[in-house]
């Protein structure tokens, strides 16, 4: 693939202020060509094309909320790949995987290509490093691992307004094994299921089995 | 306690920027009170307070890292003590329990409160916790999960100086289980050691499965 490389340096030039997401980029390569070993129509070239485009609208997306990286990665993408003499047919393409990436309803990835790369962006949601990458983010943006209930006991994040890590876990994390395009992304997310349940169940028993014991004590000497 | 009120007041007052912070304070007071539980010996008003006053010199060394915050707060703490009407003798255990908070070698605890105080700062550094708080941390400043080696396989954190949360849990996370001075506290820490080496080795993994089978596809697509 001729254009490997030169996809690859403007993918890299684009997210130069932000080199965590590069890992993500290529976690989401190498899972999506995993992903096209079970599916034979898929063309491997427009497919690594479009895992490394997928993000790089996400520099405007964070200097500007109101973007969605998406769109703009979209459109960015297809101008780049014109640029470097792909046709029209092709570039657009590639920018329809980008566009639809992102879960949005009423557009759903159509292609091949497009529901791989769809399922290969969401595994990386999925599983321990699902956890590990919202961990992350929470301290980027300085949200707190939990919350309190009006009581100061710790609000397990199933029900509260609240923005947090054990919120994030009931409201998206623990929800992303049921919708896959894929056999084989469904397998991978599946098999990367329990990990993540193991580790919210354990912080969560660590966090409440010393607050249980510690307010019952600390009640007797602070006498409130 | 008629002080735990007036202290738990100043705690928050001095914390007031890092509100994550306070959930950690309070973490580490219910362990403290659930170790005290085998320890007869322990004043738990003594204990309380020491464990509500420990992080208070955070924002010093946030603001100056070349600051300790277990001397800052030491100082911080006895001081507000005394201003509270506390005698010299009781301020100065208290600050003694802050300074020695924090390992250094040559400076260990010397009191039972300043033992337990030492136990359950650590208990929060194991387990799932001391793997969400780590990576909390390292998207507060911006370190990566993990570094790639020099022909762009990930490092699995053993072998390597670049910093990131795979070398955080070689270098620190994994190695905390050894030290305690209470047999509670030991006891606590063991408790959780197998939840943090259970999603270490999940998200390694991940990580290394779709690398390991994505490369390889790759270089027969991409012609290196």
């Amino acid at each position: 693939m001729n254009d490997y490389n030169r996809i690859e340096a403007y993918m890299l030039e684009c997210m130069r202020d932000s080199a965590h997401d590069r890992e993500h980029i290529y976690r989401v390569l190498y899972t999506a060509l995993d992903i096209a070993e079970s599916e034979p129509t898929a063309d491997l070239e427009m497919l690594a094309a479009a895992c490394l485009l997928h993000d790089i609208g996400r520099p405007e997306q964070f200097a500007n909320p109101k973007l969605c990286h998406a769109d703009v990665g979209s459109v960015k993408a297809y101008e780049f790949l014109i640029g470097i003499g792909w046709t029209e047919e092709r570039a657009a393409h590639i920018r329809d995987c980008v566009y639809t990436h992102r879960f949005r309803s009423g557009n759903p990835p159509q292609s091949i290509e497009a529901k791989i790369l769809f399922d290969a962006d969401k595994i990386d949601v999925s599983g321990a490093m699902g956890m590990a990458r919202s961990l992350m983010y929470k301290g980027t943006v300085g949200e707190p691992l939990y919350t309190l209930n009006a009581d100061g006991t710790v609000n397990d994040g199933s029900d509260t307004d609240e923005l947090s890590f054990f919120r994030e876990y009931h409201f998206k994390l623990k929800n992303v094994y049921g919708k896959f395009f894929t056999e084989r992304g469904r397998e991978i997310a599946l098999s990367r299921q329990k990990a993540a349940e193991d580790f919210y169940n354990a912080l969560l028993s660590e966090v409440k089995s010393s607050e249980e014991r510690g307010r019952e004590l600390l009640r007797r000497i602070s006498g409130r």
